[in-house]
């Protein structure tokens, strides 16, 4: 997970025989595309056409559909350019440039600690982005590397006309469902193709984008990642590794694990539940199993043994080095304190501020109202960081999207956070008696979904542009409710911030200032959501004993086909068997180190052209966020020949096939 | 949780200046009963009535209702003796003897380990038991005390004629719902009434039981507390605890979090299906809720270092002692070396052989006629131990107990099962595919559910009494499954007794024999649900820096009734409101250790009377599985002043009440 700055050509070179160019370097990051939502993507065309994962953009495809066309179930094709369709949410960004900005916040935060520490981090993240942003086409965002150990400013092109050009069945992305997601052999058609139209309401054209590849990869290959993985956690000292497996993650995987049992139920009984159900419950089935297996990692004493032994080396080295000791020395003991704190404080901190508590599209909503109207009139760096100047656009686009919002599920879901809220805090707790009152979880989700006028756009454009005036003098109960809860929200929040999240992140940079100082930038920085860079090879792995292959083939998906869900092709597929030779290459799998937020990135040759789509990691790949391990460690990618040979025979795409193979070489 | 033969007279003299006569133990022992399902109880009269919790017998209550007539819902109450129903499935025991076998079961595993030395034991244990039971009313159980240190031969008098003579609504018992399970203050009115009746048919007549208290007890009185706690765990060493908190508990947390998701969805779509289904959810919630609290305790950091602490001590007496140390020197890395092995079985062992992958009544139906006719012509001590000749009358009265089975639900647990049996071990694993072939996990489940004639206890008894012969030529879809994945499911049964559970008992006793010769019995060994007795008093405690009060009241319960589940009083206590004074005590806390199994134990004053019902713990009694922590730990009961006065005026029970104070005094 290479920045591009830093990206290690020699260490390539003498592995591969090949060293990629800058111009090489350039052009791949260039055709990189970010995502905003939390994916990665590419230019695949001339013309702003944007490959990328069907998951990636799944809240699109379910934004787009309704009980008559549900593009979910039967795919999307727009036959003609004018067909594309607009995605209510979805940003991209193109990476421009980058700056060190490490000299400026360690001035704004010198001699700091504790609450002032954080907020003057804050504040002067905040002015750097805003002095940068020099209109809502331009994003900046100021972004920690090494852990606090450095800071850039990452600054993008912002599109936010992205329209669906192709999507398969959500049941041909996700073949195999829940029980074959993180695993390998696979036959997933994680695919989609998106397109980026310019202010002009032209298809983007751009010069910055890969050619598809002539001949497919295989076994041995050298092969690259451009992406944005979006957090991996591999300098956490033992004290917080700890906290994770014990605290953190059992708190989020009951979570997630009783409201999977609640929706797949839900979407069990009637067509339409399921329909509107469907993607939620793919969302939270992949986060539970990608956070069970960090937990099973984190359980593996091995694992922890290796952090062991390298928290050890560095206390050595910190207690080695007099002016060293003096600032760092003391840090391991403050972030194991900070811990101690957090301890009681999680539950409550999550469920009252951070979404477990208000599960809701809605509460979101009237949420970002409310505070947007508390935050705006503020200066720049003293609002809360997701109302600064640099992230309104995106929020304005959110708050004011056209996609329908199911008000049964609504009503499921505030119902099983305000249950939640209840069982975690108690019944007596003075803010689950502010929210419930001597009303029912049930009966209070029921009378707010029932009464809220913020499913009408025009309703959250007025209280958006009313400011606070308009959003104080609405009787909407959801506003009112958001309104009631905020103060208490806010409270719990500061607390964090001020007890534990500026503990960890303050010591947490002085462990990588003096990482970096007792072994230099011999690695690469956490994963942050900024594009990254690395280099693998195509390879399969052992598994008890087994050899696991690199590839899978089409002549497998039909095999696999049982006729049942999770293990049904298609119509469209059962009709063109035989069409694209068995043989052909369908899933691979490569040694590449990736994590969430990598989906959808290309996977590219050393001639910097596509021969992939990085949707997937093995099992194995989910204890990347504390450690890679390269024997077992695989991503998993759309085979490049596959996908074109799917997109022409089986789905007949012919103008995106046209268009794709016009660059082939 | 003191044996009633080592129970410490003189301390308890010391600490309370009463010192209770053998005469007053023996009478509090025969006057205690064990529910053999899992629960404690007490004879509170001469003619065989017997006091227990509402939540003992709810699944009695629920098997007795029907959709006319659903006593969950309403309540039940036999005005005259003759209408008390019999519960399909109570076993009642009252202990008779207790003899000390330690010295024959040590020399039957003598200079054995691993898969011999388990072997063995079994063998002689149900030796030993068949020897003892002279007849089907006559239950004798081996049981181990001091992690196998000790073993003692139980013999019961067994009654399986158990009768339902009241329950309160089951909203009632269960005031507060999972909200405020294990929270105090409380207001749960968690009891009920069986009579035992005799081989005559006429209700048994006891010379031992227990005197209902005239003055209720009060804050500071010493109380006592005899039952059957059901299982701790405080004396596993360090590595086995860390394996419950890493490995055991979330994957049990996370089976039943999901399973609750769902079973509370699918209970909140019909009446029906509410009906049939918040029996066993109310299960489910509370063994998640239990898990949770101890998995809680176990991730705090100051129970592992007392442990840790502990451990080391007692490796250096070992290590000073040659004779221990030849034979118990290497007993913590066996044990480590055993959970290693066991780590990646744990999954599977559970889904395949210990029911988390066929969760239905039916299958276990299917599984104990097959198992039974395979198992019933060996020679006793060859036998899997719950198919000797000692477990057989239950295993009888279980597979002909006239319950109905409701059909939907189990699709819906065999579903569950078989999604977890396919997304855990993967859908290629042959026991996966030998169970699911290319069928759905739901489409198997509705076709095992309509094909079977399991419903019907005459097929059940034909195939118990037909034995091999019989299940061998059924068609039968459920036996069909339970004969296939027979083989395969006792083959991992058999590997983790090997290699696993042998190794943890036969060191976990060399520990214990250890810890015997190093300390003496000083304490009182692990819960094994055998009776106990233990003291303690009526005591609140210190939360967040507040009071907790030890008492409730009855106008605390009218406070908190708010009209909407599960804070809604029933109709019944709607309308006696002012009945009962608003100071009567209504739920006690006390300083008794004890824990799940220990449900329906009478508390008892000085004098021997009942003056309350435990029915549970506070959140802090839930670490008690691993150690017991004074200032926090508390036992919670209905007190016996309301319980009367309940029953009295809001429930109208006068037969009952007039037996109960027949006796009062």
């Amino acid at each position: 997970m290479w920045t591009y700055d830093a990206f290690p050509r020699a260490a390539v070179k003498a592995a591969h025989g090949f060293e990629p160019s800058q111009e090489w370097l350039d052009s791949l990051r260039l055709s990189s595309v970010r995502l905003a939502g939390g994916c990665s993507a590419s230019f695949v065309s001339p013309d702003g056409l944007v490959m990328t994962n069907h998951h990636c953009i799944r809240s699109c495809v379910q934004d787009l559909s309704s009980p008559q066309r549900d593009y979910l179930a039967t795919g999307f094709f727009a036959k003609e350019l004018k067909d594309e369709l607009r995605c209510p949410k979805v940003e991209a960004n193109q990476l421009e440039k980058m700056t060190d900005v490490t000299a400026r916040l360690q001035g704004a935060t010198k001699g700091l600690s504790g609450a002032a520490y954080n907020t003057a981090l804050k504040a002067e993240m905040s002015t750097i982005e805003s002095e940068c942003a020099t209109g809502p086409e331009v994003r900046c965002d100021v972004v920690t590397l090494f852990n606090g150990g450095k800071y850039h400013l990452y600054q993008y092109r912002r599109f936010q006309d992205v329209r669906l050009a192709f999507a398969p069945e959500f049941s041909m992305a996700a073949f195999g469902g829940d029980a074959d997601n993180f695993h390998f052999p696979r036959y997933g058609f994680d695919a989609a193709f998106l397109r980026v139209w310019d202010a002009n309401g032209q298809p983007l054209k751009t010069k910055h984008f890969l050619s598809w590849a002539k001949e497919g990869t295989k076994e041995g290959d050298l092969v690259f990642v451009s992406g944005h993985p979006g957090a991996t956690q591999r300098q956490l000292t033992v004290a917080e590794l700890e906290f994770q497996r014990d605290v953190a993650l059992p708190f989020q995987l009951l979570y997630l694990a009783e409201r999977r049992g609640m929706l797949r139920e839900y979407a069990s009984t009637t067509p339409e539940r399921f329909r509107t159900t469907r993607a939620k419950l793919r969302s939270v089935e992949n986060a539970l199993k990608a956070l069970r297996g960090r937990h099973q990692a984190l359980a593996e004493p091995s694992l922890l043994a290796d952090k062991r032994k390298a928290e050890a080396d560095l206390r050595a080295k910190v207690g080695a080095d007099p002016k060293l000791a003096a600032t760092t020395a003391g840090s391991w003991d403050a972030i194991a304190r900070a811990l101690e704190a957090y301890r009681p404080l999680l539950a409550e901190y999550r469920l009252k501020e951070s979404g477990y508590g208000f599960s809701s599209e809605l509460f979101d909503i009237a949420q970002q109202l409310v505070r947007a109207a508390d935050e705006r009139p503020k200066p720049n760096p003293e609002r809360l960081r997701e109302y600064t100047e640099g992230q309104l656009p995106a929020l304005r686009q959110g708050l004011l999207r056209e996609a329908p919002i199911p008000a049964e599920l609504e009503v499921l879901s505030l119902t099983f956070g305000f249950n939640k809220l209840r069982e975690t805090l108690g019944a007596d707790e003075p803010f689950v008696q502010l929210v419930l009152g001597r009303e029912s979880p049930e009966g209070l989700a029921r009378a707010l979904v029932k009464g809220t006028k913020l499913f009408d756009v025009k309703e959250r454009q007025r209280l958006f542009d009313g400011g606070k005036a308009a959003v104080e003098a609405s009787k909407d109960p959801m506003i009112v409710l958001a309104r009631r809860v905020d103060a208490q929200a806010r409270e719990v929040r500061k607390r964090y911030e001020d007890t534990v999240e500026s503990v960890l992140k303050k010591n947490g940079e002085l462990l990588a200032q003096a990482r970096l100082a007792a072994y230099g930038t011999t690695g690469y920085p956490d994963a942050t959501f900024t594009l990254r860079l690395n280099y693998g090879t195509v390879k399969g792995w052992e598994e008890g004993g087994k050899k696991v292959p690199p590839m899978t083939t089409f002549a497998g998906a039909y095999e696999r086909h049982t006729g049942k869900e999770p293990f049904r092709l298609p119509d469209s597929w059962m009709k063109a068997r035989g069409k694209v030779p068995g043989e052909t290459p369908f899933d691979v799998a490569t040694t590449n180190d990736i994590i969430g937020g990598n989906s959808g990135s290309p996977l590219v040759d050393r001639e910097g052209r596509v021969v992939g789509l990085i949707f997937d990691g093995n099992l194995h790949s989910l204890g990347g966020e504390y450690a890679y391990v390269p024997e077992t460690n695989r991503a998993v990618a759309v085979h490049g020949e596959g996908l074109l040979q799917a997109l022409e025979h089986i789905y007949g795409a012919g103008r995106l096939v046209k268009e794709l193979r016009a660059n082939q070489r």
